[in-house]
């Protein structure tokens, strides 16, 4: 194997286990694999010898508390019984001292699924620590290109419908994959979802964020289904303590454009300024974008 | 085990596996898995001693070359290469001739996922062979109790929007799941989803007909994202011969209560009747069901 191997860990009946060589672990009739009736939570592991001085054996991982806080509200949203936020940790825990965990900077992903149909034993829990690929990376200082598409919903769509699980992270993502590859058939390399009624809303796993002078905004979650975004969150209680002003609301897609940058969050990628937007050049401003990234936690 | 066991077989490199005892067939990675990112598709097998006279070892299954067909152009909206319908096809007999395939009517579901992300491999493709609870098989006499909810989408959504994955069968059904758990939240035991616009358009797992006099009513395909029914079109071939008229076209979903019968088609439960609808009771009919059920080639 040439490329760094992912490591893998379950949580059992018998505690945490860490996979010693690449095997299955889900069943045919597990209902996260049947019927996408999951949910996911990713983050980012900070490199072993990053700036941050993080040791091997005790890797830092991007706000946990907040990714087991999320993924316990889609598990809620999702009437899945999530394993407690200590059971979680202490898998997260096991996995990163392992000794084949990936010593770069990687992706933490926690997967969480309703578990078997045809066999009782509950939920089926599970992680992976995943080694970033350079594009990732570079695309924090060397920007995106977005295509805009439909998410063929209005922004009020998700009002009074917890049914459609607006702001879940479920792992029922084709749509967004989908989405991906429309943006590459485009020539992009992200896409960017409108509504119905023309609003700019999110990414297939990424939040909207636009500057104009020193307010930053972002598009309101609720009723548009949109995800709350744990990198804006962090990244606005900084940057007003920083001197912006944030705001939250609907954006038509016409105004992205003309706004003085543009960026797509999320929480393994960061912060990646968008440098293309249906085609046209948007203004790339480096030090800006370093410093958004810094207040959102990330590795300059 | 007291229950009937689920039977599983995988498409392998080496050829169709039926697995001798119960055991993990996925990996962490699958796309399937982590993003819903595969489709599948599911229909009946008889019962071994049948009234059709299915003698044990030739089990038939309810138009298996359709169903392999509309796997394929899942397969195909997804950009997933499917294995030839010839594979899937020995696939389905091996597993239908093997000593512990369940012996009475059976639900049979072909799987299919773009397959792993960290791992060279191709795509992932196994069946399933489940018996039918007893109330499935009921709810083609007695009839079934339907709650409507928004689908948060208008009826021509789908049109010119590829990605949003319309008439596609993919396993990302965690809002079709959701909808399932809020029809019984509200005393129902099925749901039906409206458009944004007010059209009543198909089940999570189902699609809609209705009758006034002798014509047949469906919700049209295409634009809707409805998908396309093979009951339905083996229904309406067939009534057509036997004297009715059929009709796709889009119906309020106030409409449907007003119809002098209601049923939601699957190629697993058959064609059951709607019995009552948001609380309202709806005319039974049970010659004319049982005359819909046989003409879709469904057991009496």
């Amino acid at each position: 194997m040439n490329t760094p191997a992912q490591l893998v860990a379950v949580l059992g009946p018998s505690g945490p286990r860490v996979l010693r060589q690449d095997e299955a672990i889900a069943y045919a009739d597990d209902l996260g694999l049947t019927r996408g009736d999951g949910c996911f939570d990713a983050t980012l592991v900070f490199a072993a010898d990053a700036a941050t001085g993080t040791p091997e054996g005790a890797r830092r991982v991007l706000h946990l508390d907040r990714h087991l806080a999320r993924l316990a509200r889609s598990a809620a949203g999702l009437t899945i019984d999530s394993p407690p936020a200590h059971e979680w940790s202490a898998l997260v825990e096991e996995a990163l001292a392992h000794p084949q965990a990936p010593a770069g900077e990687s992706m933490l992903k926690l997967v969480l699924t309703r578990g078997r149909e045809e066999r009782p034993g509950g939920v089926f829990g599970y992680l992976t620590v995943t080694p970033l690929p350079a594009s990732t990376i570079a695309a924090r200082t060397e920007g995106i290109d977005v295509a805009t598409m439909s998410r063929g919903m209005a922004s009020d769509a998700f009002a009074d419908a917890p049914w459609l699980l607006g702001g879940i992270k479920t792992i029922a993502y084709a749509v967004n994959m989908a989405a991906n590859r429309e943006a590459v058939r485009r020539g992009a390399t992200d896409a960017l979802f409108v509504s119905s009624d023309g609003y700019a809303l999110e990414g297939p796993t990424s939040a909207l964020i636009t500057r104009t002078g020193a307010e930053l905004t972002t598009t309101p979650t609720g009723a548009t289904g949109v995800l709350d975004s744990i990198t804006i969150e962090t990244l606005f209680a900084a940057a007003q303590a920083d001197g912006f002003t944030v705001t939250h609301r609907l954006m038509r897609s016409q105004e992205v454009p003309h706004a003085e940058g543009a960026w797509l969050a999320s929480s393994v990628r960061g912060v990646a300024p968008i440098r293309r937007l249906d085609g046209r050049e948007l203004p790339l401003d480096q030090v800006l974008t370093a410093r958004l990234g810094r207040l959102a936690g990330f590795p300059g």
